[in-house]
Formats: structure tokens, sequence, C-alpha cells
């Protein structure tokens, strides 16, 4: 365990275990950040399925908290929904990413949440996660969870994750963070995160999926045009900036600038997947990167939907993560 | 000429054209704007080039005026400078867009540059254009004046121009215009001006084009991450808020999601140029409307710029220009 400095400061309160089919819990830690230094936290976790089945780690975006799946506890339908069927079976941990309450206005590495997970694996007396399964930002971090804590996690599935940003995309994303700025400044810090939140859905999908579904013409609307997309656009931005404040969104969004991962450096099976239509990160970086770690396995996802293919590709991703599931299952 | 309602309110005053190499004027222009009725404008212009040469009409992107190449009269380099060469020999004709002064807040379309232009071309006395010469904006006013007014040119070239926009185009410029309401909500119109051009910026170039150029780290600064991009979008956006207003830019920005042209309506001989990595402008959306266009002739530019390769591949539009005014000579 490489620059690591975990404090453990209280044990979570578990609900009975015996009954419940997912507890929640709220973990506070001591952390030494790779760029903001010591700093405490509390880590908000959800672990879900049976307490016997093969623990995974399961993390998403940027803005997928420690909902992934729904249970009977807690039934409201998670960010990876979808993938219920597929996860079924298994024992599976998330959390909330810190910065994500937007508390903490100071830079956060990919690395830090890793550290983060490390701690709670410890702290929750888990011990050793079977696999990590992460898609975009999730996915970086399990990279990070794989070069520092190898012993914590038996295989890592990464999906739409590059060893670092591509220039462009981090371009986008620093222009996003300026909307931040923006509304801070003029003291509508709700339009400017659902001005950034718009600005990242023209990268989360594809011009392919807007030609299909945005087909209608302009309409000018007490003198201003909107366009076909608007009402899909303004959606996406009103309902990002009810979850996800200038803050926690400015730190999560530099957070996939700063990651950095050397392919030597990770020391478990990995599985990758890239989607062909992703312009955030390009099937063409996730390549070479698979080259890079020996032993690595690599699935290209055929999509219109982009960076979004792990949300909306079902089937594919299903068979993905059913596939890396069982490579687990056989080497328990 | 249809739905033209011009009323020449007065000539402009000319420079002594026996001397000058180049005019500047002023033409004061009732027009009847399609969406916005009737409205006086007053259109600024610039002539340069051999009086007894071919007149080729000159027109850029929204944010392309008047000035497009120098002259002895005004030496400052032009927007199109770099095809100096090739325009050379040639008599120029080149607008201020009607709404870039910022001072006509109300939906613009780009028939009505059109309706401005023939009327420039009676008002002036020039006649019939042997040309139109136009390049992304540029080229949809040259299709809505070649259909309108065919009498008026002889030929069009419409470089990265469609039949109508992108619906991710289109969604792309809406978010731009976001950014400027929230700019001028919060008291800081420049900014909302920057920002909407920074974000502009990223549907010009290509990510191939920053994956070359801004291949370095991010740093830390002052508790924020700066993406190796940031210098060029700050410079970029610093200096598109000193040229144009919120209001300018909001409506010249419309005005290209108002764009639709039918091609049956186009009935002058047409060449069309597309390149090959124009995000705003595919190359699939040119293609079909070269073919709707009985006898017109289609150029690809091979490019890594996108959208910009009309301003960048100098030698590529040097050789698509040359072609097509000499066309013109031999057909004059």
């Amino acid at each position: 365990m490489t620059g690591r400095d975990v404090t453990l400061i209280q044990q979570a309160s578990f609900e009975d275990r015996s009954v419940a089919a997912a507890v929640r819990g709220e973990l506070p830690l001591s952390l030494r950040l790779r760029h903001a230094g010591p700093t405490r936290f509390i880590v908000g976790y959800e672990l879900t399925g049976p307490t016997n089945a093969p623990l995974i780690i399961v993390a998403g975006g940027i803005s997928a908290g420690r909902h992934s799946i729904s249970s009977k506890t807690f039934s409201e339908p998670g960010w990876w929904e979808s993938q219920s069927e597929a996860l079924s079976g298994h024992r599976l941990l998330s959390i909330d990413w810190l910065g994500a309450d937007g508390e903490f206005d100071r830079p956060i590495d990919p690395a830090d949440q890793a550290e983060a997970i490390a701690a709670l694996l410890d702290a929750l007396g888990l011990g050793r996660a079977a696999g990590f399964v992460g898609a975009s930002y999730g996915g970086m971090v399990g990279m990070h969870l794989a070069a520092r804590n190898p012993d914590s996690l038996g295989s890592l599935l990464a999906i739409s994750a590059p060893a670092r940003a591509h220039p462009f995309a981090s371009a986008c994303r620093s222009i996003q963070r300026r909307a931040l700025d923006l509304g801070e400044a003029g003291g509508e810090p709700d339009a400017g995160v659902a001005l950034a939140r718009a600005m990242a859905m023209l990268t989360y999908r594809t011009p392919r999926e807007f030609a299909e579904r945005f087909d209608a013409s302009p309409v000018l609307d007490g003198g201003r045009l909107r366009v076909a997309a608007d009402p899909y656009l303004d959606a996406q931005g009103q309902r990002h900036c009810r979850r996800m404040s200038p803050a926690a969104y400015r730190r999560l969004s530099e957070s996939i600038d700063l990651h950095r991962i050397d392919a030597a450096d990770i020391r478990v099976p990995v599985t990758l997947a890239a989607v062909d239509s992703d312009a955030l990160v390009p099937e063409s970086d996730v390549r070479p990167l698979a080259k890079a770690i020996p032993g690595s396995r690599l699935h290209v996802v055929r999509s219109r939907f982009g960076h979004d293919a792990f949300l909306k590709e079902d089937a594919q991703v299903a068979a993905i993560l059913i596939r890396f599931l069982a490579s687990l299952e056989t080497t328990r």
C-alpha cells in the first residue's frame, strides 16, 4: 500500500445483516489526499446482495453514487438498474464519491477514491473483493485501486476508462467548469450546473443519436430560437442541478482530468471495454492500454450512444459483465 | 425575387474609385426580414481589387466581416488573408453581417443576409456578380442568394455549408447561446461571450488537433485545475468578446440554425466543398446536397482542422478557389 494513511475513526453502524437485503452506512475516514493533503471525510456506502456471495465493487460515472441497483430495502431504481440481473448473485459494494456532497472544494484525485474504498473494505471487515466493475470514472478509480492496493481486489473490469484523459475531453470538461464558475460568479450556481451538464451531455452521446432523436426544425419562441434537443438538454440540466453542487461537479470533473495510470502498475487481471462511438474515451485510447497490460482482455461495444453506452447498451454490457463475473467464480 | 422588399434610403458615398485600391461604405437599407418583419439596417461593405475585374462576393463565418483581404487602402490582414493570392485578379465584395453590430436583437435568417447583398449589388450599380464564394455561414447565405436572386450571381462555391444544420450542431450552438444568457443574467456579458466562443472552438476544430497540440498534463494552479488547452481557449474567448456582443453572437448563431434550403431551389451552377473531419457540417451532410443539385461539383478537403479547414488548409482551399474562379472566367 503506497502513500496510504488511513485512520478509522469509528465503525459504521450496520442494520441487522440477517434480515436486510441491503445496508447503507457512513464511515468517517481520515485520508491523506494526493493533492489536498490530510482530510477527514464521511464516506457513504451501500452493500447489497447475498452476504455469502462473492463481493464485487461497483462504480460508475461522477454522478453515480452508492445506490447502484434496487433492493427490497432500497427499492428506488439505482443508476445501473439495467444491469441488476447480470449483477445478481453477487454482493455489491458501492460508495458515494468523495467530494460528491459538495462540502470539499479542493482537488480530488481518483487515487483518493481508491484509498477510500480500500479503507472501507478494511473497516467493514469485508476483506478482499472478488472483482471491481467500474465504468467511466469508476473504471479509472478501479485502475488506481488495482495499482495501489492489488491485494484488495481479485480482478478488474474497466468500461470506457482510459489510462489518462484525452486532451480534447479535458478541454471539454475545462469549459464545463467555466460554466460552473460563470454561474457562481453571477449568483446563479444552479444555472451554471445545468449549463455544464447540458454541455457534458453532448460529449456523453453522439451526433448520430442526436440526428435520430432531434430531427425536428427549430422554432422561434418568444423571439428566441428553440432547437429540437432543447427540452432534453433542459431536463438533463435541471435534474443535475438538484443533485450536484458546483463544488462537487467541479472537483469530480477535475478528478477525471487528474487521472493518470501507468499500465505497468496494474497487477491484477484486467478486462477492458471500449465503445466504438465514444468521443470522450476513444476506442483508440483504450486499445493501447489493453496492449500494455499483459493478459488483459478487450471488449468493443458497438453503439450509437457513445460514452453513455454502459448505461444504454444493456445486452452488450450484460454479456461483458456476465463473462467477467463468471471468470471470477472459476478462480475464486 | 421572392419576398423581397428593399427600399434604398441613400447611396453610400464612395471614395475616389480611380485611386482607391479598396472602398468601404455603409448603405442604409430597409428590408423585410423573414422572421422579424420590416427593419432598417445600415450594411457595411468593402469592395476591393481591380474595378474592371470579375466581381466575386466573398463571405465567411458569422464572425467574418467585410474585410476579407488586405489592400493598400486597408492594410491590416483580413479574415481570409491566407487566400489573397487565390482571390487576386478579382474584384471582391464582402459585407458586415446584418446583426453583427449587436444593435438588432431579433431573429435574422440567412435569407435576410442574401436580401441585403442583392440590395447592395443594386444600390452600388454593380449588376451581377460573376461568382459567390462562401464558407460556413457564408456558404449558407450564398445558397439563399442563389435560390432567391439567381440573376444576381453567375455561380456559387459553398465550402462547409449544408442544406440545413445538423441536429447535433444545433444542440451545440443552443448550449453556446445559453452561455450568452447566463453571462448576461449574471451581469458578466463578456464572460458569457468568451465561454460561448470557447465552446464553439471545440466544435470548429478536432480531437486529433487537440491531441497533437495540447498533450501536456494538467496542472493545479491556485487550487484549480488548468488543462493544456486552457490558454488557447482563454485567448479565443477573450479575443471574441472584444469583437462581438452577446446579442450579435446570439442572433448570428441562431441564424445558422434557421438555415434551411431546398436543393431544387438553387438555379445557378454550384460547387460544394466538404471537410472530412468537420464535426459541425459533416461530409455526410454535404454529399447528399451535392447529389441533389444536378451538375454540381463536390470537393472533399482532407484535414485535421475540422470546420476551420477553410481558414487553415491554405493549399487545398486555394486549389478549390482557383479552379472555381477559372471556371467563371471561361463562362463570363
